[in-house]
């Protein structure tokens, strides 16, 4: 296995190669090197974490830390609830409009894979309205929201605000109030949640698998208004009840603690690294660094336009295809692994979620360009 | 933090306490030492198992390793599928029926808290008939399937093999067949999984939380026959439908992948202790041996009937109930953990899971026998 760059220090942890995977992805060393350091004994308990019970005291204040680490690093209002659930965004396709469609008019705003597959399952439950696709431009673009053709009196609108996939990220959360719809705005953020500040004023509910950003696959983190806890229906699994998870203090059914214990040491890393803030900036530079190499390359390509450019998962593509197998096997040679792109895009896709070091990004580059000019 | 027995090997895992917590519960030292080992590179991957896309080659060997072995040790027949869900036996109490039900009746036998809430649950969905129900003896005992009141035609009929909270076990499933009824039968077996051989013949479908002898809280356990994969009920989310899950190899949403990998170790663990043959004479050998210590004290008192006292979960009583803070505390002095039996029914409880040794029930055991002295 090829080892990081010389010029990094030589520790244990700094042998590990640059793992781009999309999600489940990187997690800090430091955290998976300290659940390693209390896998059969937490804090001198005498228990591992998984060995809790989910109503004792120990697990309890770990609960209780990720749950203020987590408000704290998202400035989670203390009108909004912070609901720790299973099954993931897709999962959650379902249980939102369970909980807020009432069988009434959703609308959805289709900006990729995932967006498109949200408001497939709620089709389910509600009348699922499509207010803007960008599958004509290949999902290469965001909609302007002053194009949105919005339901009368939708029950809530639906945006994924970072497309994994297609690789398109909002910016800046779009304003409904603003386009004169007082329906809440439910916003799928699994592969960018806690990779920059959330203005939680434009939000009803925002829900996110854990597994690119947050923690391990298995996990989903609901954040979700007060005033929509009562809306559910009554074919609603009582699991997926967010008024009963939330009164139940996400604990109706066991809570998958291991998981919980390890988003709750990457807020902890989180908080160490500056929290949102400064995770934000370096993530803006890391972004930069590979767009920037990318635009200025002549073999390797990007489709999405500039101004929704995700600064999480970056797909690229070589102009000359029959080189993509060569590109994947030098990469890995050199320590950078999980680059191919998805199946349903092809080319090849870097995902730099917040574990992901800048020098994490400056090796994919410099090998993009060693590799470019092999092929000059 | 007190030490074991000093009998016991003093290696750094012979350390740890034991631990008789109903789950989440006690772990394989074996296991979590492994898992910490390979915490930051599994086998020269160069990757934790938690940073690895589940469609990757890495985990796609772990997981088709775990059902293997799997499969093996429960020697489930080919036209059972092995489906790993999330959402723990509460949220299978809604996916059950959603999946079975057709919206018919499905009869539910009421042996504790658990199938009480399966019930109740399905209620959502069906008409959910109460076929028998032991409060009236506290659910210490077990309704004789002879005196099964099922209705005429039921979609299926439900029983927890194994009531966590009352104590109270199938030592045999009832074989529905042998009652006039061709309906299948659903088992919730969370809390004995893999404790001791299961008899497919008789079963429809088995579903499990495993928490208590498989692995982490966060991964479910459904082993259901082809036959019952097509009556879901259009109202059920895709990634709780079986069908959707069976078809994608448990991949339609992200799976647990951790905890997939953790189940997959225990499962190793259970194939070098013997298999499942071999572990549940250890388990009857560790039950006998609580059991029987408890008979014959005049201070501690069981009021499960002898015929079905689960080899799991061991609630037992003091008889002067103001002795109950001192002998939790003593317990916590010799490093036995979590005896506080569960609140809605008062007491002590003894789990006593596959990864609970011999010496831990013997040391549990011995200090009820030193604890009743003191106290004579």
């Amino acid at each position: 296995m090829p080892t990081r760059p010389a010029k990094m220090p030589l520790t244990k942890t700094a042998m590990r190669p640059y793992n781009f995977s999309a999600g489940p992805a990187v997690m800090p060393d430091a955290v998976l090197a300290q659940a390693a350091a209390e896998m059969l004994d937490w804090h001198g308990s005498g228990m591992g974490v998984m060995e809790m019970s989910h109503r004792g005291k120990e697990f309890g204040e770990i609960y209780a830390q990720a749950q203020a680490d987590l408000r704290e690093l998202l400035a989670v209002p203390e009108h909004f609830k912070l609901l720790f659930m299973q099954g993931g965004g897709l999962a959650e396709n379902a249980i939102v409009p369970l909980n807020l469609s009432q069988g009434q008019t959703a609308d959805f705003v289709v900006t990729g894979s995932w967006s498109q597959k949200s408001l497939a399952e709620a089709r389910k439950y509600c009348t699922a309205h499509e207010a803007a696709n960008t599958q004509a431009k290949g999902h290469t673009t965001l909609a302007d929201p002053a194009t949105w053709q919005l339901s009368d009196k939708p029950a809530y609108v639906h945006i994924c605000s970072n497309e994994t996939i297609n690789g398109v990220e909002y910016h800046a959360l779009p304003d409904l109030k603003a386009l004169g719809c007082d329906a809440p705005l439910v916003v799928d953020f699994s592969s960018h949640v806690a990779s920059r500040p959330v203005d939680w004023s434009r939000v009803g509910l925002a829900f996110g698998g854990a597994q690119k950003n947050l923690g391990p696959a298995g996990l989903t983190l609901v954040v979700v208004r007060d005033d929509l806890l009562d809306r559910t229906l009554a074919i609603c699994p009582s699991a997926f009840s967010y008024r009963t998870v939330a009164d139940n203090d996400s604990m109706f059914n066991t809570p998958p603690t291991y998981s919980i214990y390890i988003a709750g040491l990457v807020f902890k890393w989180l908080k160490e690294q500056g929290g949102i803030a400064a995770i934000e900036a370096r993530n803006i530079a890391k972004a930069e660094l590979l767009y920037n190499a990318i635009d200025s390359s002549g073999l390797f390509v990007i489709r999405v336009a500039r101004d929704c450019r995700s600064r999480m998962n970056v797909p690229f593509y070589l102009r000359d295809e029959s080189l993509n197998e060569a590109f994947l096997a030098g990469a890995r040679e050199r320590g950078l692994l999980q680059l191919k792109g998805h199946k349903s895009v092809g080319g090849m896709r870097a995902s730099i979620y917040n574990a992901m070091p800048l020098e994490g990004v400056q090796a994919l580059v410099n090998y993009m360009r060693d590799f470019e000019k092999t092929r000059a």
